[in-house]
């Protein structure tokens, strides 16, 4: 091969038009950004139109992922992932839906996804100045932190009363500096249609998360429900489809490698703006800690799912959880030694510190911005040990954890509601005890036992200086002592009496005092770790306080000092991105190639989860062209493809449009090397995963039992 | 990216050329290739010339690998790991040449590298005549393998006594079939030149071992010396250098992606033409076992190793070999599975079985065929347990392995020359000890004894029909037990005078009856074991003598039903390969480039073995052009580089030329899909990899104290 061909293959991206930007832009950029340029075929205002009807009518926030409508009939497309907690909260071991999928052949057939909710953006406006203006300057750090926080649950609670059935939201853009009121329209009977064999949804498994080349079909069908007039209503059998403002179009011819994509979603973290001690912090103190806690616990959940389907099916929410957290950890670590991202952010700020000395007035406003921030990474550098333990602890256990909850939740009813903190909210108090019944459902004694055990001895092994005082208290004065953490466990498992689910859900019926008098052994423990855990919050409020006004000031001498504007970090509110599909490099002499295809997911099977294939299809696959039987290729079929545009977690489920707005595939992961866009993203090595149309078509068409989906989402024919 | 680019990059190998074809071609078939048309810029003499002067007359069969002549004065380059043993056994705690690489600044400080021997081919000729005339078609399978045996020891034993010094071997090129006298130049003052650090030489290690991408500087240098006139001569300070009638040429400019590269060499053994029936006894039998057997050796010696850095490297060597074939046969497994090779074959037997039943006269020759084969291997399988741990039982342990040889070399010599087993021949014996003289000073008593233990213990453990008697006894009438075990080790280790290595080689000096009279318990252990190892060999060449028959009428027929010729299996024989240098595509979305560069050994420096690098080299990759003060960028410099030639073990060291017959790489591996070149060779997947001539010109000015290496082979200037 010549030289030239590889320059064009590398270079095809950028040849093809201007490379992909780092950003996840909010739409209040997007009337800035020059799309035709990048090679959009459609004005900003078909994405987004302020007052009128666009593609953000058919983005869906889905419970923390993203989703998008694809009929007028409220039908809604997203990641299996995103859809997993629904299926496997109505699978048992009769109804095994993560084994078999779910096919819902009517309306009638759909069931609720319990937990999930819909939000749609409605508007946004800039409130800052009222944000701010709750602030002044001789607040200190922890007041300053409160009364943005009261001030943003003020304005939401306001916004709400004006359009009851809503939802708000307060966004901080830039931390201590811009905020934004998100206006939402808001669903609450959200109901499973589709979603294939978990072999499929999570083909490649653990194994292939965060890593190309992926083969996974990772999507499922839902459908947003109103009561008769269209209102939000709770689950009624008696609801009606959602009828979206606007629905997402599907492309079946899909997309081709070197072409335009764009999504919008929720992406939800990303640090860029951060200093280097922030980021030398996540390295090395909170992601290895994190990495290592969640290590053994997968181990620990393994062993006991090994046997019994009915406690693999309870523990798998947990295990995908951790599993996946535990691979994006360990990916950053990698990615953030071996391209050494704290040595480039430090010398990075080494030239910002030359430029502020350089002016006078600089240093007298800057002068000791990067020092101050330092400082307060080394306070929580040095009471890290004691902070993780003391959390992890308190959500260690879910018995803990309830009783500990109805604790709190009995102490914030007494607040008003502006001034609660936000789980705790009237508004959001169902959603909350929503979430803890699910939790609890899926509690397995044993192994809640098992990780309390844990934290208890982690806490007892903290230095004298650090000591959780109600955990030290346990060892008495020789000290700590597996004997004397069995003894503990002991009693409280043998006395209490929440080992039922329905037990810890009633005590949120009981006042403070009655909660005060229980004498479950949980809830003793709960009130003990209360104090210590207001005094962490009060310190984190503080700290949150300080660190406001430090980046933005922060903010303002590197926009000075870089010349440029920045994107805000994500922030779970609604962002534009876009990119070429490509591949890349991810190591010397290794190309990773923008599309998988049918008969790599074949050559991958084992016939063992996650590599597991319905029966025929690798016998199909082999007979080529008379496989599909209409002349096509099943072989050839593309499953999942890489495009270098900038997601991160909460672009799950977001739509891929191509360059006229047609959805051509799902986002679903990021590649390895990319799981450090949170801290960095790279033209060179940032990549996302998506699985094709084309592959949901086929897959729906060749092995659902729901042919109504095709036609419902205007497919014509065999396509 | 547009299709056609992807067509352009995935055909180019195609498109620059004819393809390059499976095949390991020998000698007398060099002059049936249309050289020119698949992109040679030689003809067919320059390679070889009978009775002339050829490149031929330059490469080397050095005791196994590849190698060959670099300059007039006997230089010889090949892979690191073919001089391993070399730099190992020169190597010690206080000169640890394995760590800091061995320089020879002149030739007075070139060290012996003990055991080495270099054959250079000088004449071939067909003699399946007359080694088929031995046989007869009334003789039972073991005595027609034995008259084979005969004939060919015989045929040697003439060859050699008209040419005194030089080397012949009888070699097998159709089982059965064809048999080919070679005649060979033979030099055993053999010393080491140049080896880099094991780090390089190395570099990847184990974990790199058969993969791409690869960064290993797998080259170095030695020199055959004979004595002052020329003639062969064993080690003597007054040799002088050999001159080689030809040496190859080096290229400092290396090659292209896309060019054409053949390869002269001597690949050990390859199994293409054999019967489904065999692969599946490979797949399914035989390399579990061994692989089995080698992960449990590999930890112990890790084990063992751990410490202390003499144990390091008196164990560096088993640890290599095991690793190296563990992971080899571990390939081979996952590629037969996943290519369904057996099936495959079976698929062409059934069709084959269906051209064979089509014609009264071929079934009539060939009815039985298959059948038989099947049944041969059938046995073979049934007592397959029984003779792999009888095998490795009497080779477990290096002092019984040395008194098992010792024994059985003194029942060999009572035989005529050209009736004894290879080892034992007068022409062989000497090597047969010197190899032993090697293995038993890197003999570790503890591993020894462990070794011995397992293999004792799976040897009770075998089912009562396949018991090995003398071993069976050893458990007493209560049956296998680790305690007797135990106690049987402690008397032989304890009793035995055989701890010393000399002890051992003093055995060769006693007679037959001596040997039966010792009492020390290894020699005691050895002659009971002799028996059944006597039967065992019995048994196989009835087996060879069988299957002799059956191949060679299965060739015919197989000949016939697809059409063409086939080329010999490799038997350790000069062949010519080649074929494009290439990328491919492993797996489905994934392209290896065939080309590493330096920047990409520099991305996987860790600092510890095997990746380790010089101090400096990272910065200097950093620095770009600066890095190598010459205007060239150091970080490109090609390190390793694919090509889709057909290559298996023995063609380590193997020149890679150009289509002009230079020199610009050495081969040293295959791609982990390649493994299963032994069995099928595929242009999609069959790549080896050759260190780049550009390397290890920049490895010697850069890093060695050796400038008159570079010179020797007439490179000018500082390419």
């Amino acid at each position: 091969m010549r030289r030239w061909i590889w320059m064009l293959i590398l270079g095809a991206g950028l040849a093809a038009g201007a490379p992909a930007e780092e950003g996840m832009v909010p739409l209040s950029e997007l009337a800035g950004l020059d799309l035709a340029a990048a090679g959009f075929e459609i004005p900003a205002e078909v994405i987004y139109r302020p007052g009128g009807i666009s593609l953000v009518d058919g983005i869906i926030n889905l419970s923390g992922c993203t989703a998008s409508f694809v009929s007028s009939q409220g039908l809604i497309l997203t990641n299996y992932h995103c859809a997993f907690r629904a299926v496997q909260s109505l699978s048992g071991a009769e109804t095994d839906y993560l084994e078999d999928g779910f096919s819902a052949r009517t309306l009638a057939e759909e069931l609720p996804a319990k937990g999930y909710t819909v939000r749609i953006i409605e508007s946004y406006r800039d409130v800052s100045k009222e944000v701010l203006g709750a602030v002044h300057a001789r607040m200190a750090p922890a007041e300053r932190a409160r009364a943005v926080e009261k001030r943003s649950k003020e304005l939401v609670l306001q916004a709400e009363r004006l359009h009851p059935g809503s939802r708000a939201e307060v966004a901080e853009m830039f931390a201590g500096k811009t905020y934004v009121l998100f206006q939402y329209a808001y669903l609450r009977d959200i109901r499973l249609v589709y979603a294939p064999p978990r072999a499929i949804g999570e083909f490649g498994g653990e194994e292939d998360n965060w890593m190309w080349p992926r083969h996974t079909g990772d999507f499922a069908f839902l459908r947003a429900y109103t009561g008769r007039n269209g209102e939000t209503a709770d689950y009624a059998p008696a609801n009606i489809p959602f009828r979206p403002k606007r629905f997402l179009r599907v492309n079946p011819r899909g997309i081709a490698s070197g072409d335009l994509v764009f999504l919008l979603g929720y992406p939800g973290r990303t640090y860029r703006h951060r200093s280097a001690r922030f980021l030398k912090y996540e390295q090395t103190v909170r992601m290895p800690w994190v990495v290592s806690l969640y290590r053994w616990r997968l181990e620990t959940l393994a062993e006991a799912a090994a046997t019994d389907r009915t406690i693999q099916i309870k523990l798998a929410p947990r295990m995908r959880g951790y599993a996946n957290r535990e691979k994006n950890y360990r990916g950053k670590i990698q990615g953030m030694a071996r391209l050494d991202l704290v040595g480039e952010r430090e010398r990075e700020e080494e030239a910002l510190a030359a430029f502020i000395q350089s002016d006078p007035e600089r240093r007298a406003r800057y002068g000791d911005l990067l020092e101050k921030i330092s400082e307060l990474y080394d306070e929580i550098e040095d009471r890290a040990e004691y902070e993780f333990t003391l959390e992890y602890l308190i959500h260690g256990s879910d018995l803990l954890h309830g009783a500990f909850t109805a604790y709190e939740a009995a102490h914030e009813r007494k607040k008003r509601e502006s001034e609660r903190k936000s789980a705790y909210m009237e508004r959001n108090l169902d959603r909350t005890l929503q979430k803890l019944e699910i939790t609890l459902s899926n509690t397995h004694l044993p192994i809640d036992r098992l990780f309390l055990k844990d934290m208890l001895l982690r806490a007892l092994h903290l230095s004298p200086v650090m000591a959780i005082d109600p955990i030290r208290s346990l060892a008495g004065d020789r000290g700590a002592g597996t004997a004397e953490v069995d003894r503990f466990l002991h009693h409280l498992y043998e006395r209490t009496g929440l080992r039922d689910p329905r037990a810890v859900m009633d005590l949120f019926k009981r006042s403070l005092a009655q909660l005060e008098a229980s004498e479950d052994p949980f809830m003793q423990l709960a009130r003990s770790l209360y104090g210590p855990f207001e005094s962490l919050e009060e310190i984190r409020r503080r700290r949150k306080g300080t660190l406001d006004a430090l980046s933005s000031r922060l903010l303002e001498v590197r926009q000075a000092f870089l010349g440029r504007r920045f994107v805000p970090d994500a922030n779970g509110t609604l962002r534009l991105t876009y990119g070429r599909v490509r591949g890349y490099r991810p190591v010397d002499a290794v190309l990773f190639l923008p599309f998988t295809t049918l008969r790599g997911m074949v050559e991958k099977e084992t016939g063992r989860f996650p590599f597991l294939l319905p029966p025929g299809l690798s016998e199909r696959i082999r007979r080529g062209r008379e496989g599909n039987g209409d002349g096509t290729d099943p072989s050839q079929l593309p499953v999942a493809f890489l495009y270098a545009a900038d997601t991160t977690g909460g672009n799950s489920g977001s739509p891929v449009l191509d360059a006229g707005g047609r959805l051509v595939g799902l986002n679903f992961d990021r590649t390895f090397q990319a799981t450090i866009n949170d801290f960095a993203w790279n033209e060179g090595y940032s990549r996302s995963i998506g699985v094709d149309i084309r592959f949901i078509l086929w897959w729906l068409r060749e092995f659902s039992e729901t042919p109504r989906l095709r036609v419902e989402m205007g497919i014509q024919g065999d396509r």
